[in-house]
């Protein structure tokens, strides 16, 4: 059985994938950034999942940084931090796909801009020349200590 | 013990789940993506995985469609597919997370523009009004069945 940490991995999706990797967490984070979900009867009636795994989850996101939870109501409220919303890129990616490739009767739910109501969609974009690439390539950044140059 | 599908979940985050949520899978498509590694044996030397995991994992890659195996060279290689190639946004994404709230020593790795070698990046667009919105919500797609109208 593997472990949570990806031994010798040292790449920011490996992290990622420690933190919200586990089932049902970004599934979790969904429904508290795009659907108001903040009791923990919310998330337990809208995903339908166990009520111990839910409760190890929230936990687990709680001490990740990812949620707070409040006790000032009479409920407690799991809210998301800023590090939980800054998840909403790899969610909208993630949607993109599926609905791309996984949903055959078109997409089940479609984000949009609280603004004006548009469709929000992700892109890749260099930075450089504002081009969407379609390749790019992995180079080696500053937290990549030196024994692990080849890590690709 | 949770099962590989969400059941009662609708919705394209899931359904990507299921097919690249399993432990190792994103880092696979990711050191085929952005590193160039083609054969068993480069990513086995890479992710330091157990070669029945990895074994595994590349056969439910290519069962879902995500990469395709060709023998014709003297060791097979695994290729992307286009599928697996559009998952470019999730792992950019990903990384960007991690690069933000778990790399304390700075970015292990960065992705570059092949074309002009500048950093890419993921974001979220709206397509009507071309802002990036910090907020968006949920609302039904033509996907949805009826008896999901309140799935969010």
């Amino acid at each position: 059985m593997l472990g949570r940490t990806y031994d010798g991995e040292v790449c920011s999706i490996a992290r990622s994938l420690e933190i919200v990797g586990e089932r049902w967490t970004l599934l979790i984070i969904r429904n508290a950034l795009f659907a108001g979900a903040t009791r923990f009867g919310d998330f337990q009636r809208r995903l339908g999942i166990a009520t111990n795994v839910l409760a190890a989850r929230l936990d687990g996101l709680v001490t990740a940084g990812v949620m707070e939870r409040s006790s000032s109501a009479a409920t407690a409220e799991y809210l998301l931090t800023e590090k939980g919303r800054d998840l909403r890129g790899a969610l909208v990616a993630l949607t993109d796909w599926g609905d791309r490739w996984a949903a055959p009767d078109g997409p089940p739910i479609i984000y949009r801009h609280d603004g004006c109501t548009g469709e929000v969609h992700g892109r890749i974009v260099c930075d450089a020349c504002g081009a969407e690439p379609d390749a790019a390539t992995a180079s080696r950044g500053p937290g990549m200590p030196e024994e692990h140059a080849d890590g690709g």
